[in-house]
């Protein structure tokens, strides 16, 4: 039977919204915004959307008119009762209380603030502007609002039979990459796929198919929306926008010398266990290690999310050997652009040397490659970064320098301070 | 919203029933059983199950219980008012009231007679006995039950989302049979995979995926249950069994030799255009050419279902020209166990000469060959067919021996009458 409520009710809706929920979004927004919150509330930032596939013309595809829609929706958005309760009263990574009071009021009250839309070009200028906790949130949203309108434009032109199909073959190609990574022994993995998803629906499709498929071995999401739905750990520890931010809001190079350790410090305070870990690359692993102070050398892990990652594992191993940690303890998160076969190969050379574990993103939650004439629905490397903090430039270096941004004589400052020398560009892949 | 009423409304089925309509079965049944009814409605006929594929121990995976569930449900269902509407009202083949009252009246009134059924080793035994006409509407749906008790018996044991990537695949694999075929200029192609279907469900997602993948190239499904839902023409004309029980009635051999064109006499006073096409294989396609009368010469065409098809058109065009026929006026319907490979070759290479059509059934409908470990979803060839006429046994000799049956000294001793020498052996794919 038809349920002509239901029908009537979906008459209503002028758009069907893509974000449909303020924690439709990634775990460490949340654990950063506290940590912003408590440290750094009145810091003004811009964060900007930055579309490093230029060959997709995003403004060409995707209507003003429905972009705006979708980004007016979100700022409609409020942190519902029950996801109230699932954040205060969740244990997350075995804590209790992991958001505090004063956070959650804050976040109860949250609206994310207005956005500046225009076209230039055959490409969109997004930004947001103002204090850094509300602003950070923008991220997440924005990404998959653009993501999505960008799978639809291409969606539209085709039949229902044709769409069913599509969606089967996406289904197939990911079913095989479980049935790949289910043979793999002790092998860890999570979803951290939610900023470059296809759709909504398709991340909760994906999730559940891990869950389904994986056991033990699939270990979490990012997304808190789906975790509480679905009733999983939610994942995640920090992010480049720490650092990036501190940096920028440093007054001299001694100052910017400081600032990544900074960061860790303030979360060092905060957190433990398996939320202690290190992102190393934003101004060079290498540099970052050597200089770290010793008992960042205690800390649970670290995430390699940029240049080659088995030699990021090994710096990360020679550098814990030399301040007498033991590496076979520490955890090593890969989650730059992994798929299956690396995520294989990461684990047969690293598995009993650490105890590896895997972010998979983008092509977990975006495998459209191969699936559509011209592959009209391949991922691409879309980005929504801290551009300015209280009107000074921020910079990323990473270890791979197609994923540098700021301005040339910034990079170059931030180059000599942090030691940084040549470096081996890789492939953007997503 | 969850539908209470719907969910409620389930919760009382006993079973989930496969054929849940007397008109779920293929449309030259009906044809037939009003051929039957007018000129041979008192006969008394057995049917029987035949499994070809003897490595599938029916009886092992199918639960007898369930079994007679399925088939005792059959046995409760008439025709509705719809059903009768549609088939009183409908054009059929361009002709309006193909089933005449008298019929109707007895199709209305109908309901399947008795079964019996006995396991025999790791087989099931079934038959039917009666009048032929009620006898002879057992064939499809005891042959749909079967295959899809067997679907079912594997898919039990699988998950959730292995179930939707197991029909994702599925799918996959019609879609890309589509999207081949569309690409070939002018081809023909009907369903014919009632009979041997994965599920009810499975065959009618196949044919709305050729509606909207094939356009006008799909002309048609032998189904009438799924053409009048879907509104589509309804396929078919006559099968073996019109010949194999006439043949059974002959009193002599001289009346024997003469029985497969006395089905056709009979069916020539009934019917005209697109539903006058010869079935020449039943004791042989060169024997009964070159012995056939000149008017069935003048027929719309010829259906291949048994042999080299390629060789049996090239039989038929012969036969046509050695009687002043035109054969690119006539059509070439094949049927036997065809793919897509097999379809794309005949079109191209009869497509002018004659007009060639494609009765695709198996694996149009039940192509699951290659998605389940040990091929444990692959359709096998099970038929259901007259085994006895007025206590007398039919004989089929088809243009392969592989697909013959009968008791060994009658087979002999229609090959003497009919003429027919050796014969080569093919596989038997479906």
């Amino acid at each position: 039977m038809v349920d002509i409520a239901s029908r009537v009710y979906n008459h209503h809706w002028k758009i069907d919204p893509i974000v449909r929920s303020l924690i439709d979004t990634d775990f460490y927004k949340l654990l950063m915004a506290q940590s912003v919150f408590r440290n750094r509330p009145d810091t003004q930032v811009t964060f900007s959307l930055i579309n490093r596939t230029t060959a997709i013309p995003l403004a060409e595809l995707i209507d003003e008119g429905e972009l705006r829609e979708q980004l007016d929706h979100i700022r409609t958005l409020s942190l519902s009762r029950g996801e109230s309760t699932w954040l205060r009263g969740n244990t997350f990574y075995g804590k209790r209380q992991m958001f505090r009071p004063d956070f959650m009021e804050w976040f109860e009250g949250l609206r994310l603030p207005p956005y500046h839309l225009e076209r230039v070009g055959d490409q969109y200028e997004l930004t947001f502007e103002g204090n850094w906790p509300e602003v950070m949130m923008w991220e997440i949203p924005a990404l998959a609002v653009l993501m999505e309108l960008r799978s639809r434009a291409v969606l539209k032109e085709m039949g229902k039979f044709e769409l069913q199909v599509l969606y089967a073959r996406a289904m197939t190609k990911l079913w095989e990459k479980v049935e790949t990574l289910r043979e793999v022994e002790a092998v860890r993995i999570a979803d951290f796929g939610t900023r470059r998803r296809h759709s909504f629906l398709w991340q909760d499709w994906c999730v559940q198919a891990m869950v389904e498929g994986l056991g033990e071995k699939f270990v979490g999401t990012s997304n808190c929306l789906i975790a509480k739905n679905r009733d999983l750990e939610a994942i995640g520890t920090n992010a480049h926008e720490l650092p990036m931010v501190y940096a920028a809001l440093a007054g001299s190079d001694e100052e910017l010398a400081e600032a990544p350790y900074k960061v860790l410090a303030d979360w060092h305070e905060e957190h433990e266990g398996n939320l202690r870990i290190i992102l190393p690359d934003t101004y060079g692993t290498r540099g970052f290690l050597d200089n770290a102070p010793d008992w960042l050398a205690g800390w649970t892990g670290i995430r390699i999310d940029s240049g080659d990652p088995a030699e990021g594992a090994e710096i990360a191993i020679d550098w814990w050997r030399a301040r007498g940690e033991d590496p076979t303890q520490k955890m090593v998160i890969f989650s730059d652009g992994l798929d299956v076969d690396k995520i294989v190969e990461l684990q047969a050379k690293f598995a009993g040397r650490v105890r590896p574990s895997f972010g998979w993103g983008t092509l977990l939650t975006n495998d459209f490659r191969g699936l559509t004439p011209e592959d009209s629905l391949a991922p691409f490397s879309l980005v929504c970064k801290a551009v300015e903090a209280e009107g000074r430039p921020t910079v990323k270096l990473s270890d791979n320098p197609r994923k540098a941004m700021g301005p040339e004589d910034e990079v170059a400052r931030y180059k000599r301070v942090f030691g940084v020398g040549e470096q081996v560009a890789r492939e953007v892949v997503v």
